[in-house]
């Protein structure tokens, strides 16, 4: 336990905690976790498919089942896949109790104590805590508007023999930034040769509201010859069905996908097969397709309103990305001014973010902050941005 | 990976998944898997449950949670461990996904390469493989019939300065041995002024059918002023409600709870918040213990038929345990016979047993097997019975 507590020391102060119980306070405006809006939760339909699981199949549900997970919803998700041009069998699909479990079991497999791993910077809050806890050395690459920097990728691959490059290639969180294309085929062809595994997060990749759908790093790695074995991709129905239902998927070759199995059997046996019934159920008999439109009109309703916010209410120093899909936007406040400060004033006055240091592994972003637009209805997102403008005016 | 895959070839060959396979075969009698019997599954109680939640609390059981769990079901479950004289606190309880999660997180937590870890011999098979993958040095400490040796405990706590000791004490997996009281109290007095922690495992407890209830080593740490600041204790809702809905708990002191949940948080997020709301709605609305009592009435029924197709299928020299609770006997074979091989002629004949060496961490076991009485009704029980005292005739 004492080396543990080191290593938590040695990973930033954990926000989501926190985040998570403001969660459940309604007197607090929250921008800062990364909650769907529970207005669009398919409620009845779930409530229906739950019904039709447990009259129909109650006793294969409730029992213990295959680590793998439950033989349709994988192909249900590769079905999805296809339809969106992403070519995985179901055989090499692995259900999760959310995506973050599959940072976990990657970790777990592939990093040892002072192992390089690269991230984008700034990166996930919550991947850059669990693979914090098994002692890597973290690289951090530079973003930009296209993506991440191929310079300092091909560098990194080249002099540190990475274990893992992480990467979030659709409006990322926290940045909101997505790779363009170009950018996708670039890092394909960088990564092609070495022995390092991607680990491709796309929890947001259905909620985009603005362009059209672009490969996947993986895709671009099938098409272009690099080869898909050493590329694990992550998939959750947190944002498209519920978060709260904890289910979530990786995809990865014959190999890799061997040790994750272990690796998942020895975490927690398999992931609930009541729920991923009720969700594959809910897949094949609800208009999806159609939940999923509702919801992404409805956030980029929400996303043009927090944009416009912050161009209407604060001054032309402060500047924010503007996200062509997920939940997030990204904050820049004027260089030398401290948005773990903003926060703390903000929390007073019942707002919340996320201080963008959290984001960073260098200890640097101290003027940012991730704000989240997906959670809150228009008339919330404009009364919270013109009380967080006022605790800005006053600093 | 690399070091993962030597890590794996280190733990015994994993029977598990090839049981949860055959688990799903109709053809196959199994007495491999921990598989409670699905015909005193509550499946309507738990449609009831589902329709009432989502109709109700649709919006918050689908949505992001807390990290430590539903807090209606920590008091809930705090409630019943008073009932049956265990005294925990609602907020010394973390909601896992399943309770070999929390073995999981306390080897994260807890273990680093080469740290002693103390396990009873035999011990759980899927403990020794999650544990295993920490690479602890492993030290058995022998059974009897009443529990561990406590000479060998006291010594090893004494020589190895262990970071853990695993105990089942209730109707053991695999042996189906229980502590006595009095090697219970003797157990705690052991662990007293260690910093060894206790992972007292009881998935078990609530499904005893013969003699009263022993308190728990942690309940003895409290009542003999050892103190339970380094005690664990794991339950499940696995065999009392449904295995596929992976739903456990740990207790834990406030110190190692904190680190437990940042583990937790780190691993994925929170437990499935549906579900946890589904079963504390279950638990408040139906007459749980009636239904607790009729799984151990019939389980005693399948007990005893096992028991008694051991003395009347096979000769005497082949022995078992006679447990008081549980799921599990215990057969030993003659010296020298290898339950291995027993196996596999046996699976050739679609009966199913898992062999005993899985369940030791020095190879040893070789002549014993592990059989699994609550999954079969009576019926199958006797002929499988039958079936493998024909295969083990034909040896």
């Amino acid at each position: 336990m004492v080396n543990f507590a080191h290593r938590m020391a040695s990973v930033h102060r954990s926000f989501i905690r926190e985040i998570l119980k403001a969660a459940v306070d309604p007197t607090i405006i929250s921008f800062a976790g990364g909650l769907p809006n529970p207005r669009f939760f398919p409620v009845r339909e779930l409530e229906e498919a739950a019904r039709s699981v447990l009259s129909r199949d109650g006793d294969s549900a409730l029992q213990y089942a295959t680590t793998e997970g439950y033989p349709p919803l994988r192909e249900k998700i590769a079905e999805r896949y296809a339809a969106r041009g992403t070519k995985v069998a179901p055989e090499d699909i692995l259900i999760l109790n959310g995506s973050q479990q599959g940072l976990d079991l990657v970790a777990k497999v592939f990093i040892d104590a002072g192992d390089s791993v690269l991230v984008e910077s700034p990166s996930y809050l919550a991947a850059i805590q669990c693979f914090g806890l098994f002692e890597p050395h973290f690289r951090a690459l530079p973003l930009d508007t296209g993506g991440v920097s191929i310079p300092a990728l091909t560098e990194a691959l080249r002099t540190e023999s990475p274990k893992l490059f992480y990467a979030i290639p659709n409006f990322q969180n926290p940045s909101g930034i997505s790779y363009t294309e170009a950018r996708r085929r670039e890092t394909s062809r960088a990564m092609a040769g070495s022995t390092t595994v991607l680990v491709e997060d796309d929890p947001y990749g259905e909620i985009r509201f603005i362009g059209r759908d672009l490969p996947s790093i993986r895709t671009c790695m099938a098409e272009d010859g690099s080869g898909t074995e050493r590329a694990v991709l992550l998939g959750t129905f947190s944002k498209i069905v519920s978060p709260g239902m904890r289910l979530g998927w990786l995809c990865a070759g014959k190999d890799v996908m061997e040790n994750l199995v272990v690796a998942k059997q020895a975490a927690d046996l398999h992931s609930n097969e009541l729920t991923q019934r009720i969700v594959h159920r809910y897949l094949c008999s609800a208009d999806v397709d159609g939940y999923i439109a509702r919801i992404r009109a409805a956030y980029k309703r929400q996303r043009d309103a927090m944009v416009g916010a912050v161009h209407a209410f604060f001054p032309k120093e402060v500047s924010c990305t503007e996200p062509e899909g997920g939940m997030f936007l990204w904050m820049t406040l004027p260089n030398g001014m401290s948005a773990l400060s903003f926060f703390e004033k903000a929390l007073a006055q019942k707002v919340t973010f996320v201080p963008g240091s959290a984001f960073f592994t260098d200890g640097s972003g101290e003027n940012t902050l991730r704000l989240n637009f997906s959670n809150c209805d228009v008339a919330t997102i404009e009364a919270g941005m013109e009380r967080l403008s006022r605790v800005y005016a006053a600093m």
